[in-house]
């Protein structure tokens, strides 16, 4: 079954937002993504609905890591979602794009002073995650003259079913204060003395690519329970209870979703039986997914170059797209489903490993999979590449990175352009006395 | 025992090139790749004398795939050094820094009509790696009205003791002929009987990273097997005997290394031994090194933001360089060593993991080294990532990509220059319709 915004044509062809992918690649080159915007627009829509009919007061601030293409970003800013951000350039970006500060989370382990300051300076929140950050912080805000607006990132220590990488909730893991030694506590102890420093959140992100509602719903308990500590030890009520990102998708054929309508009720349940013996006012519920967002918006097109193939083995078909466009499989083995784009329709007969052009063996995008016979100049779709996908490119191997397209309603046109060899020299240059 | 560009001054500060690395983190800012020049001349002068005591005719490629940073290519170019490549660009820099066509190897498993084209105009000798790929050159070659250069990638189905990434010459491998089968006879058949193609050479390449001498003598022995086989069935003798890359370095502490001279003599000796009982005339030996030419030449220097103290746990120390300037921790596991430059001669007490400033737990530089206890503002020093490391660098989080200076004998300069949040969206755009 497809989804909504992917389609086949009556040449066999795959369409992606009403736009035969063939054509996109004939008119675009490949390598070439492709993201439907109506499609981000429905996968935001739906998280909001989701928590919209459960819970009054909640945000959904967008991770700009999946992707931070600048149209990606201005369409989600214009449905008025907010921005999770992690550096100095993604801030850039979110301000460009009109994200009001407010509405914009600055998080990471190892925030520069420059990037506290252009926090602090735009009202954005900050999710803390030590203390000799917070003293940072507290110092600059007072040369600035204005109050700096914070949460803390604590570590719940929930297990998340997902690749080592990517979970990070572990108490070993480099993120955030520790909550059962007492850190936490006395971080936020510390934090509402502070002169230049508002408290107003507590933040905690679990893990990416998460199918399970469990550890969310771990996650969400033993978040409200250190807030009511901090209520009761401290004396402050936390407003903004930020869960962070990590609903996942299913990216297998056949693999079960864990629909946000689920996701929602569940977090929402979890979260009123936490209140029901406190009595502390309902949180602002803030939630960073990115990949759910974003993922499964976007095709990655290659062109096949050469087919070898293998007896009693599968075949080895090459396109023009490698590790160094989706370092997923490589870096994570990760799986993304694959379709000859132009022959939609025919039987799948034949096993097949699909390489990129790269001379490593790494450089592969999908193995052993069922494809019908390909040949020189059939086109590959690689699916769900939207999060992790061209935030995560290189130049390896001398490759440019692709250009992305986007489409809407049978309309496409180019939001990043494809880069050029002299872009992967342009900042090269040979010193002084070498010249 | 330091290598002997890297030293320790006065100041108990690491040096490389005589140049204090606590003067080249200030000058020019963190996280910052810094290389040796005097270094990698020393380094492609111990391969090349290697050989040059043994064999008479043999060439060294340099594969810049490990870096083709434009000073870097300069250096080697300027040594007689030639270059392997595998992209359009790659090619456009060798040609550029004023490598001879002749003296360049284009590999690849999906190369494109363009590079094809710009090879053959070029006389760069071409490792082909399936027929398919045969007739476009030939086809090609007809057109531009001059001969292609080519060798064959064969498989020799050599199990390489590496990463499964990185190990490339298994029969199951998406690279080149497979010989057991008979289709690599069958190439070499086809091509000596075709008109625009000048067969030259034999190419294989079983991996890297590779500190055992035993698959490097396996290889050369069936290589020269094959070639043998050749010349008996087809009556061409292959005047080129391309061996690939592949030779290891130490990095870690105690490591033994795989010195050239050893590397050199036993290949060597098992080409004598194989020619022994043929009436072949010697061949041409060539290498591709990448890693061995580069990648101790350079450090990468990090500065401390921030130091989190754990209980019978590993503390954690983060640094302005992560995974996005080096990725080979997260997508390899390697081990890099790790000093803090500036603390040298301090008593290594302290069990720490090293973390990049990513929201990512992948985003680690090494995990549970012993280190003097670190604090803000120290400088840390990644060994040993000039291969493999700003080649493979990306803008993931956001995050520019570190700048690269180059020293020698007590000077620095710039050999690229460090990216700004402009270059992350200067090829994005708008679709028209969001204007
Ligand atoms: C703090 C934080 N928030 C949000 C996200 C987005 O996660 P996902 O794309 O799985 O929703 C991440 C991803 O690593 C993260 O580290
Ligand atoms: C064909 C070929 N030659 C040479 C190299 C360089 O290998 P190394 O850096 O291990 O010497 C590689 C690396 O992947 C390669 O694929």
């Amino acid at each position: 079954m497809l989804k909504s915004h992917l389609g086949v044509n009556e040449d066999n062809e795959l369409t992606i937002g009403g736009v035969s992918t063939v054509e996109l690649a004939d008119r675009f080159g490949t390598p070439v993504y492709v993201t439907d915007e109506n499609k981000i627009r429905e996968n935001y829509h739906r998280f909001y609905e989701a928590f919209d009919k459960k819970w009054d007061d909640f945000a959904i601030w967008y991770a700009y890591k999946a992707n931070s293409n600048l149209a990606v970003c201005k369409v989600l800013q214009d449905e008025g979602c907010g921005a999770e951000v992690g550096s100095l350039c993604e801030l850039k970006i979110a301000l460009k794009v009109g994200t009001p500060g407010e509405q914009i989370i600055f998080n990471g382990n190892n925030k520069s002073e420059k990037e506290l300051e252009l926090c602090i300076k735009n009202k954005v929140l900050i999710n803390v995650d030590n203390l000799q950050e917070l003293e940072i912080i507290n110092r600059i805000a007072e040369e600035i003259g204005e109050n700096a607006r914070v949460g803390f990132r604590v570590n719940p220590d929930v297990e998340a079913p997902t690749h080592p990488h990517i979970s990070t909730g572990l108490r070993k893991s480099k993120f955030g204060l520790d909550v059962p030694s007492g850190k936490a506590i006395k971080a936020y102890k510390k934090a509402s003395k502070m002169d230049n420093i508002t408290v107003e959140g507590i933040h905690s992100h679990i893990g990416s690519q998460i199918l399970d509602p469990e550890p969310f719903m771990e996650q969400a308990r033993k978040t409200l329970e250190l807030r009511k500590k901090i209520r009761k030890e401290i004396g402050i009520e936390l407003k903004i209870v930020d869960l962070g990102g990590g609903l996942g998708i299913p990216y297998r054929p056949g693999e079960k979703e864990l629909p946000p309508e689920e996701f929602a009720s569940k977090i929402v349940s979890t979260v009123e039986e936490s209140l029901k013996d406190q009595e502390l006012s309902k949180p602002k519920l803030v939630f960073e997914p990115g990949r759910f967002i974003i993922a499964d918006t976007t095709l990655l097109l290659g062109r096949v170059g050469y087919v070898k193939e293998r007896k009693n083995i599968p075949h080895w078909v090459s396109i023009d797209a490698g590790m160094n466009a989706l370092i997923r499989p490589a870096l994570y083995d990760s799986y993304h489903h694959i379709e000859v784009a132009n022959k939609m329709n025919e039987e799948k007969t034949e096993s097949t490993n699909v390489a990129g052009p790269l001379c490593e063996s790494g450089d592969y995008l999908g193995k052993d999979r069922k494809l019908p016979p390909v040949e020189r100049g059939d086109l590959l779709a690689i699916y769900d590449v939207g999060a992790y996908g061209l935030s995560m490119a290189s130049q390896y191997v001398g490759n440019t990175r692709p250009c992305m397209v986007m489409v809407k309603s049978g309309k496409a046109d180019t939001v990043r352009e494809r880069e050029t060899c002299e872009d992967l020299t342009r900042l090269d240059k040979f010193p002084d006395w070498l010249k």
